[in-house]
């Protein structure tokens, strides 16, 4: 048995292995190509029950987030972002409802997928949205996570680019165990996209867009030193050395699905990005106390700088149809409310 | 700091401490009481805005499962079977759904939550159901995950009590990271819960019901040693071994769940149990084929068997209302239909 640690080699030279030359992703398993069907369980979909390539084909960017409602509400953002149009009588069906397991919304050429949380949640799906890309046939597709995060150091409402993503010992890697046998791959993302999502914050935002490490643990409380889980076997003073000790080694946020997120992505070859917003500063505190209004407000602030690189790219293409702030069918807003009131009240 | 591994100490006495005694379980975390307000952000309830004792007091079993959808299922099946009551005019309601997380839905003393994916989402669930459990005062909760899983020389629909949990290293613990430092905590599970759930086996079940050892992985594909994943860098021979290695070694199934459930559950001195239905013979194949019929009938399996226990707790407890088929404000479903279609003809 031979598990290969594709390691530290240069990242330029793995990337050109892990993908054919018109940019459509390569599959580092064989087996797929032998078999009848490939079915996409999480994802309710199969590679001979569809035709994923006349339904994916197009996907250029694959955006993820923890919650169904998160990647809901951001798929009706870009569409509105992108000017992206439905047919007349149509609404966003959730593609993958039946798997009960993630939720699934396309929009053009974005998919919106929401993965659960913590590493194993994201690694099924990192799975099945890499064999997805493959069978559609996707060129060059890049991968965003839109997350929320505890911030370290930086206030909530900051908007983090991961730089890179660490694991609970600090390593920038994901552990797997495979077959028994413990190997590590590296968590590494891609700095040029993190400097090109950088360079679209705006001065304007009355927030701040910063680039940094990022901590991935396996749990929300005891394995990000809250004083409020179910347990805590350790002091306050603890706490505040540990987090310390983070921000020394330039750790600027936490969150539980970074590392697994980009090992993965890297691994396939598939460029990626983490973007995610602070709901607090855990120098402060644990307990998150934003009013609901902030929170949804903040939540939206990554999801604005995902929606700039999208039309930016999609406009170097010349691919972005209409401007922003196009309702589709709707003409006038103001109009369309009254017929709405009218036709009610002649039930 | 001092993180104490509270390990193989004779388990009724640690049980002793962690519950006072009139039941109620007892929180390790001496910071809870301190705090101004607990918010249990994920399952959206909080200690003080809302009666936590008032709306869970009554709760004594915690049924546990991966998705809503099953969830929602298992409570109206529950409901049925326990003969609970909704007053006239209502439904059941999600309980969670504005966290966006979890699920859940209470029918009476039955408490269902669905848990999501893999041990990081399992744990944020435990810290709070456990915290949840000492809001409100419940007395002795017991905790059972109703799940899937590969079986390992184990027929399709065969249903598996585990008796140990076991993590990638077969080890009975589950790791965790706590302010960067690695412990154990043991993954263990009440052996006469177990027992007591093999009895309600019935000779006339047209399926096994057995006890064995549960490996819990980090993954579905590679960590379960699948060869139809995204990545594949071992062969079949290497997978069939290692498959073949669990099975020398006791492991009956394979699930994403088991370690961190056990070992959550053991710490805060809860009795627990995991019961699940296995979806194929992983010695067989890797992908799941069975019809959606015949996977719907075996989910229901472990939903029947946990329903036996309920009903056996309730009935030694006096608590047991009605009897089984009762079915609430319908007296004859015949009629009930008539007057429904007579109903939907008079719009």
């Amino acid at each position: 048995m031979s598990l290969l640690l594709t390691g530290n080699s240069a990242s330029l030279s793995e990337e050109e292995l892990d993908e054919y030359s018109d940019g459509t992703v390569k599959l580092r398993n064989s087996n797929i190509e032998l078999m009848d069907q490939d079915i996409l369980y999480h994802l309710a979909l199969g590679s001979e029950s569809h035709d994923l390539q006349e339904m994916f084909g197009d996907v250029k960017f694959v955006c993820m987030g923890g919650t169904p409602k998160r990647m809901e509400n951001f798929a009706h953002f870009i569409m509105n972002e992108i000017g992206y149009k439905l047919p007349a009588g149509t609404q966003l069906q959730d593609i993958s409802a039946y798997s009960y397991r993630y939720s699934m919304y396309k929009v053009g050429p974005v998919l919106c997928v929401s993965h659960g949380m913590g590493t194993p949640s994201v690694s099924i799906l990192m799975h099945e949205m890499i064999k997805l890309m493959y069978h559609a046939k996707c060129k060059d597709p890049v991968f965003i996570r839109i997350g929320t995060c505890g911030g370290v150091g930086v206030d909530g409402g900051t908007v983090i680019i991961t730089e890179d993503a660490l694991d609970g010992q600090l390593r920038n890697s994901h552990e797997f165990t495979i077959l028994g046998e413990t190997i590590h791959r590296p968590a590494k993302l891609d700095k040029k996209l993190a400097r090109e999502l950088k360079s679209l914050a705006s001065a304007d935002d009355p927030y701040d867009t910063i680039i940094g490490k990022t901590l991935c643990t396996n749990d929300f409380y005891e394995g990000q030193g809250r004083l409020d889980g179910a347990f805590c076997e350790f002091s306050e003073n603890d706490k505040m050395a540990y987090l310390e000790k983070l921000r020394e080694h330039g750790v600027v946020n936490i969150e539980m699905e970074s590392t697994i997120f980009a090992a993965l992505t890297h691994h396939a070859g598939i460029k990626a990005a983490v973007v995610c917003v602070a709901l607090l500063n855990r120098l402060n505190g644990d307990q998150v106390n934003a009013p609901k209004e902030v929170m949804n407000e903040w939540q939206q602030r990554p999801q604005i700088l995902v929606s700039r690189y999208i039309r930016k790219i999609l406009t170097h293409n010349g691919q972005l149809k209409s401007l922003f702030g196009h309702q589709g069918s709707i003409k006038s807003p103001r109009r369309f409310k009254l017929v709405q009131q009218e036709s009610q009240a002649h039930e």
